[in-house]
């Protein structure tokens, strides 16, 4: 994929509003071997598809955060997405209630996977908070 | 399952507020042939896991579309939760962004099959406007 | 795939056990464009893998309804295997109570979905035995 | 969710007869963080949905094991369903060839995946006996 | 998202060489409800991913065949796929055997309606040749 | 199952030719729990449905990480088809140019997924060259 400039710059500071991270970060995890789908991740998704307003970024992290438990193959990914929907102002009990909303539709396992990832990502913060 | 009574009157008053329908509607669709799965649905869904209020009723919906769409084996279920959304006031822009936000981790026909499930549904209520 | 005659005749046999299909409609509905596969589906499903007595036919039955329910994107092949387990032995009611026994587990729209292919299933063989 | 004193009680027994476990086991692995998914567990699904006496409790493990090895994305739950299996009678054998009954509906990863799952709870349990 | 001519212009030119389509197709279909999905669909799609050479179209088009069989859910994208796998030479024998080669893997649903979509495509093709 | 002397003979050559594994190996890994499976796996996977010539070793191994990646729930087969795939001539950057070409119809955790698969392989080639 091509890189723009422009939407290079939107899609870094987006990915600094959501998950708190950096352009540096993308490139460093993916950079090396896939060079384009670290474009697609920050230019793409985090500049373009993130960029509309017609969802603010707390609607748009429920929404990955739903999609990506009920996937069940994304683990890292959903980790990610938890973290990043902490971010935006949606609270731990909210988290946890979404995996539950879940359990009709996706089922019991998706919910407790769910469950056990939103308690991974609680811990990991909660230990950076305690050093 | 064995059904209870309050729970039914919960189920009852909340499949209303989220979708429109009343507890009739449940039973005419699956008490013929599985009572208990319209046990399931009414007590279950709207009136024990629906009834917390950590999420609001448009929060749920945007989680129930975002994991049916991802699911994409659950058709008419998806556009009848489509309705609901809308019932609690996601516009429909809202959920055409919804299906936008679908693209990068539920891949693009996902989001597609979820824009004609939308365009059905918005056709559906305009020709009753209509009338 | 090379067609063997012993697991061809072995796997008419099953299939007729099974499903009351015969080996021509295997061929029928797939010889013309796909050979291999329908010698697959005799041969290699109904010759080999059901030929093991580790499993009779109404277990072999309820576990691929459960498989193919769960998958939820066969819904032609659903509907084959419901009248299969019908076939050998499992009741209206048992398959009714299967799809509720994978509410938790593969979520209320495989449910419902499932019931509703029974539901065809039930309205065929009762519509044919009222010729 | 609304916890109901005898839904509870039959769900604690029920649990014990499946998978050999008590309500404090669910309770430790989900109550802390996630209590209404708890409840569901034992509630609901033992409670209510194994209540019902139209499938054996060896029927109902049975459907489980399938549709968990099926949906490939609940490894945990696929691990302590076919304890679950084994408690209630179905042999290693049985299971084994559930396995290779899944091969040409849900594919050979998803059985090698399943059969391996089948190993380590066999391991873990003739440790156990060899202690 | 925002439209950029360039990559428009890339994208109509290659959905042209793959699917024989234009890029007033993509628009008529998707562009009154979802105008940001077409854009997705014609520039990121077609005029970005695509755009590398590192595989050529033909081999694009196989590995796009064999995820949309695989994933079951998209049966209209895998039906405009096949046809573009055929526009870049692939033969109507290797799709079938492509569909068969999907039997291990990812079921034998899979690639009975993996077949049944190449039967429809196939016919759809003589007819309008035979107008 | 039933093994055949003729479908083993030429499975244990098209393993070889395709994974540079043996016969010995498949046994090793399924032959002491589940020997049908081992079969199966040599013989009708290797020793039939690869015979066909209709596609080269190479877009099979192309076909089956593109199949394989889709699912999401094949770790080691993922990886296993990957080191075919370099066996039968499929380069680096070509498999890494086909998880690219899975972001849009599987979403970008399968790209990511299938990425970080390829550097597992890569480097456990490496690491035996370097030996």
């Amino acid at each position: 994929m091509q890189s723009d400039e422009e939407l290079r710059r939107r899609g870094a500071q987006k990915i600094g509003e959501i998950l708190g991270q950096t352009a540096a970060d993308v490139e460093a995890s993916l950079g090396d071997i896939a060079p384009s789908l670290a474009t697609y991740v920050l230019e793409t998704i985090y500049g373009q598809i993130y960029h509309s307003s017609t969802l603010d970024s707390r609607t748009r992290q429920i929404v990955t955060v739903a999609s990506l438990a009920t996937l069940g193959t994304a683990g890292p990914q959903l980790r990610t997405h938890i973290g990043g929907a902490l971010h935006c102002g949606v609270t731990r009990e909210e988290l946890i209630e979404i995996m539950m909303q879940l359990v009709p539709y996706s089922g019991v396992a998706t919910a407790i996977n769910g469950v056990i990832a939103c308690r991974e990502v609680f811990a990991k913060l909660d230990s950076k908070q305690n050093q």
